[in-house]
Order: structure tokens, then sequence, then C-alpha cells
């Protein structure tokens, strides 16, 4: 069944595209196509709202809960590349941590490049984690979560945040995260050809927009070749084994291990890129975001109770 | 409040113990005597009864349930270096997970080195697996969980059943499996002194007895370095930073992951061998735990019911 399952949306993310590289305004709206065609669970509450300085999607469970009600709140940014996504592209991805942990979350649409290039986006993630800390947040509350490029930045954002001096969040929850703009996975070649998405070519393609020019050899673009994570909370990182991206989590994975933190590296065969993306349609997805919330309840405080009891 | 847990942990495993290469019988009885010191759940049903040709504990949840309700099934290994322990000294663990899951397990005592060595305890293993599967088990109903030699057993004893054509369980869950009688891990250096209960003397010692001579360098005896998973169910291991046997998880992850197999690797900081003992007392125990009997509830099927849908 789910063997099945696998191979269709492998053939469904290999349907023929235009050749050859293709401008912003086309990559952005492609994949906002795609991403449209994405289940989102019924029932969360959306508002527009803005964190730091920039609009954020704020997505609630959608049960009733008195005022008073306190929850985790998980910080969240979207895939894309750094180039393209938005809030509303990830909202699959969103909504399924909302609905399974009962947490509100933050989707936050931070600034893309080309347009603005690295480190803008961190810039902005940083300024809405500032935001919800002032805000009177207790970080123990806080997790930060993220698919893809937006997984990267949930590392980064850590990084950045330390480096800044500011207490961290409860945990990091990862979707196939980009963290290596050196590109020096050993998957980068393996899984050429196996990865429905990717490929070298089109990684470069945006990542250079995203560099603009900058070295890639810093732990901030390349946090899996080169970031001490000390201090960092516990991760959870997922990725499938048809992805191009796969060592930037085993290599991230290691690095963890290395500075004493708590890893788990939850790797599924045979999905692609994101895969829990297909929740509804792909039994791995389901238990992938099942396997998250679990993670995301053990280790996030609900304010006013101890972590670990929140389940 | 964790990391002071963490620390008590350490500081009782690191008692002083007697100089010296104990006898086997020292070692059995001081293994029991610690084992005994841990935490069982409440009201669990154990019946002794066989399985194969050996003696195995079985482990149901207390709650009544009708006659013919249908449930999960792990055929449990226990640890002890192959030389030590029972299906009692594994109890906490056991029992952790029945009671975590609502399966039953089998425990087996299967024949122990110097009196048994290699590959007694695998064909003990197997012998249990096929009486399962005689009974009109079903093998997705079926999971293989052990701890320390026995989570080798769990995936040596897959290995066996491959070969020997049998259908494979649902699924593996390992808690700091010895995976390398080779001993040839990073960890077995860099861990050294950090490993509150190994030294590469005492792991050699009773390898040793269960090696009697064989050469380590057989995927029954080393998969983490000499195993080929493909066809392997979904495997989760789990280790602690703080022990010698950590880079045989990591080791097997790899190979699972080249294999094509859907594997989780979840590593806790600062905690020793086995932290999963100490359920009750460990928060990071607790929470391991509550992984695993998630992962097995994806996993594996309820008799009667689609995998998936378990919980």
């Amino acid at each position: 069944m789910s063997k099945e399952q696998r191979a269709q949306v492998d053939a469904m993310l290999r349907q023929p595209r235009p050749d050859g590289p293709r401008s912003v305004e086309e990559i952005r709206v492609g994949f906002e196509a795609l991403m449209a065609r994405m289940i989102v669970p019924d029932g969360l509450r959306t508002t527009r709202t803005t964190l730091g300085d920039r609009p954020a999607l704020y997505v609630e469970p959608g049960d009733e809960r008195g005022e008073g009600t306190r929850t985790g709140t998980i910080l969240y940014f979207h895939g894309g590349g750094w180039v393209f996504g938005s809030p509303e592209t990830a909202m699959s991805l969103t909504g399924n941590l909302v609905a399974r942990t009962g947490f509100r979350a933050y989707s936050l649409d931070y600034r893309l490049a080309p347009e603005h290039p690295f480190p803008a986006a961190i810039e902005d993630a940083l300024s809405a984690y500032r935001a919800l800390l002032d805000s009177g947040e207790d970080p123990a509350s806080i997790a930060f979560a993220g698919d893809s490029a937006g997984g990267g930045l949930s590392v980064t954002t850590c990084l950045a945040a330390r480096d800044a001096g500011l207490p961290l969040p409860a945990a990091i929850v990862a979707f196939s995260p980009g963290l290596d703009a050196t590109r020096t996975g050993e998957s980068m070649d393996t899984k050429a050809g196996i990865d429905p998405i990717f490929t070298r070519e089109n990684l470069e393609h945006t990542g250079a927009m995203y560099l603009a020019g900058a070295d890639p050899h810093q732990p901030l673009l390349s946090p899996a070749v080169l970031a001490d994570l000390t201090g960092f909370p516990p991760m959870l990182l997922q990725a499938g084994t048809n992805e191009m991206l796969l060592d930037d989590s085993t290599r991230l994975a290691a690095r963890a291990r290395a500075a004493g933190v708590d890893v788990v590296l939850d790797i599924t065969a045979d999905v692609p890129h994101v895969f829990q993306s297909f929740a509804g349609v792909l039994d791995e997805a389901d238990r992938a975001l099942d396997r998250a919330a679990l993670f995301l309840a053990q280790h996030v405080r609900k304010s006013g109770t101890a972590a670990g009891s929140a389940r």
C-alpha cells in the first residue's frame, strides 16, 4: 500500500517541467500552484499579523479554548530556497503541526532573495524570535520549525540567537533542512537522478541568489559543515533517502551528537524532499508528523506547566 | 532538573566496583542486583512459558481485554553481553514497552556464553521467532526489541531470519545495541572514560566469551560494520552520547539508510548505555520509551487492523 503511495508521489513530482532555468516569478508561481494541492487540516484559525518587522500567519488549533489557556508556540519558517514560498505554501506542514500538537504557530513571511539575499532571512527570523521574547513568551515554550530552506533557518536562527546572547528555544524540528551552501554532501552526487525534485543546477541557481556573492564557508550558510552546536536544544531532523539534501541532515546530526545535543535523525526510505507535505496522501508523511508532534510535546513547555507533561 | 537527574545516574553507575576481571558468576549476580533496582510498571501480568526450545517470560498489559482481542507482539531480547542477564533483569524495559504500547511481549531466555557461545543466542532467537510464526502469528504484528547485546540480537536475528527465507518482523527497536565485535567504532576511544559503565577491557572480557575464537568479521557478529540490511523493516536505534557503543548505532543507521531502510537514530546527550532502564527516575528515559512506543504503534499491525491505525 504505502510502497504504491511512495511511487505515486515520486511520479507526480517527476512530471515534465519547462526546460532551462526559470525566472524567479515563474518559480514562485509554480511552487505556489504545487503547494496549493497539499491538504491542510480542517478547522484551524488563521490570522494575518506581524512579528518583528515582518508579516506572519498566526495559526491556532480550531477547538475552543479559554482565554487564559496557555500552550506551546511554534515559530515556523517556510521552505523555498530562500527565493520562493510563503507562509501559505507551507500551510499543510504548519497546520499539521498545530493540529497534532494543539500548539499555536507563527509562520513568518521573511524577506526573500534575490531582492533580499543572505543574511536578510536570518535577520527577519531573529527579529521575529526577539519579538516573541519581548512579548513575554517563555523561551521554554517556543520551538523553531521549518522545512527545506526554512529548516535551515530553524538552525541558523538558533545560532544567531545564541550569538546574540538570547535564551534559546526549547526544541528544533526541521523537515529536509537545507544546511550546506558549500554543497559538499555525498548525497549531492549519490542521490542525483534519484531525487525527483532537485538537480545540482537548480539548487545552485536559487542558491546563488541567496548567497549573492557571500562566502558559503560560514556557519550561518553551511551549518552542517561548520557550525558548533554547543548549547542547542533537542533537535529532530527528518529527511527522505530520495533527496540530494539527505546528508545535510546526517552531517548536522553528527555535529549535534559531537556537541552533546539531543538529536533524533529520522530518515524515511524512498520518499522525496519534504515528503511530510503529502500528509493525508502518504502514510509515511502522517507518521513522520506524528513523531514530530510527540517530539514537540516532549520538549516544549506549555506555559505554566512542566515540560514533558504536555501530552 | 533533568541535568541533575543525568548527573545522578552517572554517579550511581560510577560507584566503586571490585578491581580486576570478575568471574562469570560474580558478573551475573552483580548485574541481577543492579537491575533489580529498576522500576517496573505496575499491573503487568507475567507468565513463564517456552518459545521454541527456550524458556521465556510472557508479559501482558494489566488491563482486562476480551479473549479475542488481538494486539501486537514484541519479541524481546535482554542485555548482558551475551554472558549475563535474563528476562527478569530486563523487566523494566520490557514492561515499559508493554505498558506504553498495550502490546504483549515474549522476553526470551536465550542461551548464554561462555557455556554457549556464538551463535547459540542467535539460534535460540531465530527458533523463538519461528515458533511465533508457526503458531500463526502474522509477521506484520511482530516487532523485535532488545537492549545492549539483546539490541544486537534484534538485528542479527532479523539477518538470520532473512537468510533463512522467513518473512521479516514489522519493526526493530534497539536500545544501545551491541553491533560490532570488531570494536572499531570511534566512540570506543572518544567515549573511553566518559562511559561510566564500560572499558575496552571489560567489553573484550565478556566479548571473548561470546566469540569463543570465532572471527568477529562477519555480519552476525559485527552488523554495524558488515551487514547488508536490504529488506529490513523500519528500525529505531536509541543510544546515549556517554557510551563507547554509540557508534555501533550511528554506523548501523548509516548502513540502513544506504540499504533503503526507514531508520530513526535517536541520540540522547549525557546519558549512559541503556539509559531507558532508568524510567521513572530519569525524564529522558521516559521520553525515549514514549518515542519507542509510538514507533512500535506506527509500524506494528494489530492483528485484524491496518498498520498505523494502532494508536
